[in-house]
């Protein structure tokens, strides 16, 4: 069967694109009477489940906190920054401990189930990823966490298209974090958070210029 | 001055946004002969620049490879993926190597100059920054890979939003990268790739449905 292909469809022009991506900055103040409506939440959710990840391990786990009681302990874990209570949503993005055999059995498992293959004829793949993350044993959690920040990314720009702000948070205390939210005792670890909600009109940091290297700096062409 | 904020417009709906991050995938085989436009190539270029990082302090570089002879070269020594030389485009995401205080420095006389305020009103941001790395000393090369990674999750979201392919590779000998580009002398190091151009209409991976978890299994609401 050579079926053709389906294009990836283009659905925005590039000013459009990079208007939003100028646009987009790390929200220091929330209005906290703004709620993202279920529509957008629902949207950031799955593509929080659509991002990439290296041999679609997929070594993660997203925690949405509503709860206002949890959200205040998390505060208080984070040097008590107002994002994690006055943003509309907050994600806590975690990496899951130890990946192993385990993980990719079950990865082999859930391909095969969406492929309609069986789980022995993908017992080759299973074996080069096995022997992959064995390559990989002293930093595993270090090379789970870049997977993490993979879905970081794919989050921040999503949001940014949906005309939602965000702020991402790596200053707290994973140890506590875990304990808070019962992650450790099922094999993750909060690596990095995102606020997610709408900018108050007096963030001051909303209007400051955005600093970035100048590309000839920061992109090399050979 | 109170300045009202501008808010971010929104310039997708959520349906559009999830049929693009559905619609792309690791492309395993690109069409040699279709190249990225250079309007669109000058867009993704800016979005790697836009990228967030923690602190802002951008550990990053971005090597677009155009000469064929080094991207022969660069695939010999990532197990002869051929995406490496059909892809249109190709960019190697590489750390900046020790993150340490002449980093920090740099960024302050940046921002200093974006904001234009003078380097010492910065003082407290730098000593902030400063004592946050030497926290991280032992796996500073790590937590700057972190950040390279959220570059990473843009720059495909941003290429499946102009309906660009992409394939992101993990699969690379970082030591010979670093050597036929130059890079290690100059305080850098190879982590990750992207080939980027447009799917050959017989990709077989193109119509293979998308392995995902399912949102129960990666989600969690408390």
């Amino acid at each position: 069967m050579n079926q053709p292909t389906v294009p990836l469809s283009r659905v925005l022009e590039p000013a459009t694109l990079l208007q939003q991506l100028r646009g987009r900055y790390a929200t220091k103040k929330f209005d906290p009477s703004k709620k993202i409506s279920p529509q957008d939440w629902s949207a950031l959710e799955e593509a929080l489940v659509l991002s990439p990840s290296s041999f679609g391990l997929q070594p993660w786990k997203f925690i949405a906190v509503n709860t206002p009681a949890i959200r205040e302990k998390l505060m208080a874990a984070s040097w008590g920054q107002r994002q994690l209570v006055d943003a509309s949503h907050l994600v806590i993005f975690a990496l899951k401990k130890n990946l192993g055999e385990a993980d990719v059995k079950h990865l082999i498992e859930r391909t095969a189930e969406a492929h309609g293959v069986s789980v022995e004829s993908l017992e080759q793949y299973r074996q080069t990823m096995v022997g992959s993350l064995a390559g990989k044993k002293a930093g595993i959690d270090d090379w789970s966490a870049r997977q993490v920040y993979i879905a970081l990314g794919v989050f921040l720009s999503s949001a940014a298209m949906l005309g939602i702000d965000a702020c991402p948070m790596e200053g707290f205390d994973p140890a506590q974090h875990d304990q808070i939210l019962g992650l450790g005792a099922k094999g993750y670890s909060a690596v990095v958070m995102a606020a997610v909600g709408y900018r108050a009109t007096d963030d001051k940091y909303a209007m400051a210029p955005k600093v970035r290297y100048q590309a000839e700096e920061v992109i090399e062409h050979v």
